[in-house]
């Protein structure tokens, strides 16, 4: 649990618990706690997804996949316990937060992450390995498995805080969700672009694995035209948002032009 | 999912969940999902522990398991959103709980299923294979593996009920351990004394996979001593409750005399 939790990673979706949570006033601990669960949910969907099963890595974050460093059975169990542990961590006692609001963070993690979202989406994924999608599907299939989760991340931000911002969740989570579909975009273009090297993890992957990406539907030029489109909507949600936002912005700007 | 949930099973861990809760007084929409969350949870174990990684079992409950019957990567995946789904039905608005109450089920449930509970149990057990435990070593496997989700099913019953009920959680939390232990025990006894018919799974697996068995350490009729006794303290504490527990008790001669 704790070789697939702590050995780095890009830490997307506590950061936007955090930086969404910290502009709606929401107490730090009810923070901590939500923003480690969100990363126990996406921990355990790495160790779930890279198994033999699944979509058999060996590498993730430059590393041995988990059960390369240990065995099947254990990385199985770590990414069970692992997402056993995020409900626990929401599920404490003295959060901060009014018990009817933390009920209902603990709602949105379950539905992100379960048969109607990351699940789902993993399930949907597989299914269409060696199919060719149509935009649309592919963008359902990305909803799903990454999508839900980063919109949680943003939803439990604003349910630990104020009264006052529960006004903007709507805002919000419609940023998160541009946002985490150009995130998608970017993937699938950084992973016809970079090397393994800087990946961190096999790259040419989804061709050698025949999965559908945005490159291969829209072409590399295409896919950056679709990406700079999502950037801006998730830009215009944003500004709809009477804070500021511009550690939000300057997070977009860094994640959609990343390189690895 | 469904494959896995609704195909039958002898619903132990709900039946005490509603029977533990009616004497609590609680209502039924909360002992409707807090049951139908224990199930999913014991579900999902079940679907994860036949997989070749682990126990690597063709047969449960009389039919192919979840593997089997579908692939490796759908039993990781229905498991995975089973677990989900626990959490999800346990976090429902409307439940007629306390708020506080419902996140302290949800808390029971976490700690029951995770690192601390039934995943650590079968990490345990994979870990236990092909040495020889001593009886302190395997209680400590069974309390963890099916102990505490056997013992939570019952504490979320309690926390369903009324206020006064909340005095005797410890007197049903220990009826729960009890009744779990002498559960384990009557299984090794059948895994040795009935037919793979009956069985509805393969027999004589715990001697092939070189399993420590209480049979194994204390002889057929040790163990059939051992049961009694785990029996007889089980119903001590029943007898501390001063509700009528006469179906509980009925349960536990039943559950305890069972041949399958």
């Amino acid at each position: 649990m704790r070789y697939a939790l702590v050995l780095g990673g890009k830490r997307v979706r506590p950061f936007l618990t955090y930086a969404v949570g910290e502009l709606c006033n929401a107490p730090s601990r009810a923070l901590d706690h939500a923003a480690a669960a969100i990363e126990c949910i996406h921990a355990y969907s790495l160790i779930h997804d890279d198994l033999p099963a699944m979509d058999d890595d060996d590498l993730r974050r430059g590393q041995p996949t988990c059960h390369r460093a240990f065995d099947e059975a254990t990385a199985i169990l770590a990414g069970d316990a692992l997402q056993t542990l995020a409900f626990e961590l929401l599920s404490q006692p003295g959060l901060d937060v009014d018990t009817g609001r933390q009920i209902a963070m603990l709602r949105v993690l379950g539905k992100a992450s379960g048969s109607r979202g990351m699940c789902g989406g993993q399930a949907l994924d597989l299914a269409a390995t060696g199919k060719q999608l149509t935009e649309a599907e592919l963008e359902q299939v990305h909803q799903l498995k990454t999508g839900a989760l980063i919109i949680a991340a943003v939803q439990v931000g604003v349910l630990a805080g104020d009264d006052a911002a529960q006004a903007h969740a709507d805002d919000f989570a419609e940023f998160a969700t541009w946002l985490g579909l150009a995130f998608q975009v970017r993937d699938d273009i950084i992973d016809v672009t970079s090397s393994t090297e800087t990946l961190g993890k096999t790259n040419g992957k989804d061709e050698a694995a025949a999965k559908s990406t945005y490159v291969q539907l829209l072409g590399l030029d295409g896919a950056r035209v679709k990406l700079q489109q999502l950037h801006n909507k998730a830009l215009q949600a944003l500004h709809r948002i009477p804070y500021n936002t511009e550690l939000l912005e300057n997070f977009a700007e860094q994640l959609l032009n990343r390189d690895h």
